[in-house]
């Protein structure tokens, strides 16, 4: 399959600058309040349980036109202000030669298991042209937006290590725990590929026409915050610094990370999402007013009646008024089970329309 | 089988009185800092792996010569400064006639999950003649322990509710905590009624010798602080109070609960446990150095080279020293992985004896 990124260019991303999500990105008020949701593209859309009926999770998203499909359903049906590029944290793992798969109701899996300095070694570098499922993707949903800008994401080096060292999804994480502590060498060097991986992988979706980018930690929130800052920070910086050129909006997101918002920011992130399990306004105080915030909706709450939900969403808007700008969005990825149209009203209520 | 609960007496917590644990429980600085693990009686033991061969765990809890043995175990293999009865916190449910299963590899799940008013209000109360079986394991273990305290425990009010909302373990709890906010009457009754079963079981452990209550809120850190302190707390707090007139140290511990470590001693806890996703010094600086701390050893240490997880060991030691008195034990239950020995070793160094 012929390669052909587009170029990195001062107008690539012009046509979304004024974008109410870019706006506010970039710490200004827009008009009306952006909103969109993590994995909005997925599980909860009956649209997307029928496309995927024949693919696997992996397959779906180095296919083109699907994930370009399946990025695209909740923008038209939801009306959100921004499209999050439908695929895989581990995506870039398995396109860099890495044997992973995803199994349904498991999570990744690893064929082995990266733990000793000679795994770490022998991981191959991802050389961008093996990402052009993904640029051809981008460009797909590029074009049926227009003005709405495609978010690009990646996941974090500790999170994407996690997986790597552990095999399988964790509760606990020891043995990448145990790593850190008993080979901090390793575990650095692990990071560091993890980093550059990453990194390749951002700078493809960005190349690509995302007009903003959000790295994921999912589980950076399980660290001791001293060991977040003392093994893992400078490794989710270096992703920020290389991307930085591109003068995109970098998010910096993960759950249960009320003890290191700070550090999340001094990453090098532009917007902090805020998960649930802390109240905006505790948020906006540690951070700051001066800084961007995205979340904090409790997707418990969508499984409540409409009058519990709508004041819980006015709660929210009303404690990010305090911040420089907020996007609003929940503060984990919407659950499997959400009735979708409770999606879609939650947007027109943040838009101020009569629903 | 004829219930013979030993009568409330002042005496009968005076065998342990002057035991190490029961020193620091009590703000006092014992000649040797007491150390017992969480989770040290079961998976990690080969003694216990051939004992449970033959029944499900909760047969094993019912019948007292079997959780008596278990409970025995990791103190006579480990000397830890304390047993912690071998039991599990959905056990009163089964005895109050709740439907309830521990599946291997899975966790509580229950016949049916209770998630209406009506659901709740057909709750049945737990009468403490049901609680016989325990009365008597204890009983045996206090015989065989003579000055080496016994550490009784239940789950705290929310943690038991989850599993009755959810039905099964979960790892996000949205249907609790979209009954919490859409149905706030029916959780607090919930939540009362479980204090009420809560403490019926505390209240057979004291009566049968336990010299110290552990309350456990696995799942508190997952709530954001404000839903805690709105919908949690006061029913935490009232098992407290109803078990305060024994005058045995209480202590509180859940993970992930660095914001509410404040809250987790409101409730009326004399100790508090702190896990290893924050330091102990930061927990300290949090509680107030008038507080008596119990935990913080981080068990991915436990997979690391013998240096590393001793010079861990040190440094928490020497931050536990900024607090009234310290309790060592792991931040959370001892992995099901762990090499016993390596625990033996760790409670000799604790206990200053060379290895």
């Amino acid at each position: 399959m012929a390669m052909n990124l587009p170029s990195t260019h001062p107008l690539l991303h012009a046509g979304t600058a004024s974008a109410p999500l870019i706006q506010a990105y970039r710490g200004k008020r827009p008009t009306r309040q952006p909103v969109w949701f993590m994995r909005q593209a997925g599980r909860s859309l009956p649209e997307y349980r029928s496309l995927r009926a024949t693919s696997t999770m992996l397959d779906a998203c180095l296919t083109p036109n699907l994930a370009a499909e399946i990025t695209m359903q909740p923008v038209r049906r939801h009306k959100v202000d921004a499209a999050i590029f439908f695929s895989d944290i581990v995506l870039p793992l398995k396109v860099a030669g890495i044997d992973v798969d995803i199994q349904p109701g498991v999570g990744p899996v690893m064929g082995r298991a990266i733990r000793t300095a000679d795994d770490v070694a022998a991981l191959p570098e991802l050389e961008p042209e093996a990402l052009a499922p993904i640029a051809e993707a981008i460009g797909i949903c590029v074009a049926e937006l227009g003005a709405t800008p495609l978010i690009g994401f990646a996941g974090a080096p500790f999170t994407v290590a996690s997986y790597l060292v552990e095999g399988r999804p964790s509760r606990d994480h020891l043995v990448t725990r145990a790593l850190m502590h008993g080979d901090p060498q390793t575990f650095a060097k692990l990071l560091a590929w993890v980093a550059r991986t990453t990194t390749t992988f951002l700078n493809v979706q960005i190349e690509a026409g995302a007009s903003a980018v959000q790295l994921f930690d999912s589980w950076a929130g399980m660290l001791n915050p001293d060991d977040y800052r003392r093994h893992v920070m400078e490794h989710s910086a270096s992703v920020f610094a290389a991307v930085a050129h591109y003068g995109v909006p970098r998010v910096h997101f993960g759950t249960k990370t009320s003890e290191i918002l700070v550090d999340l920011l001094a990453c090098g992130a532009d917007v902090i999402g805020v998960d649930d399990r802390i109240s905006l306004a505790t948020a906006i105080e540690r951070l700051g007013a001066d800084v961007v915030v995205q979340g904090n909706l409790d997707p418990a709450r969508l499984f409540t009646d409409w009058e519990t939900l709508a004041s819980h969403i006015d709660e929210v808007r009303d404690a990010g008024k305090r911040a420089k700008a907020h996007v609003m969005n929940l503060g984990h990825g919407v659950p499997p089970d959400t009735d979708p149209e409770v999606l879609t009203r939650v947007v027109a209520h943040i838009h101020g329309e009569s629903v």
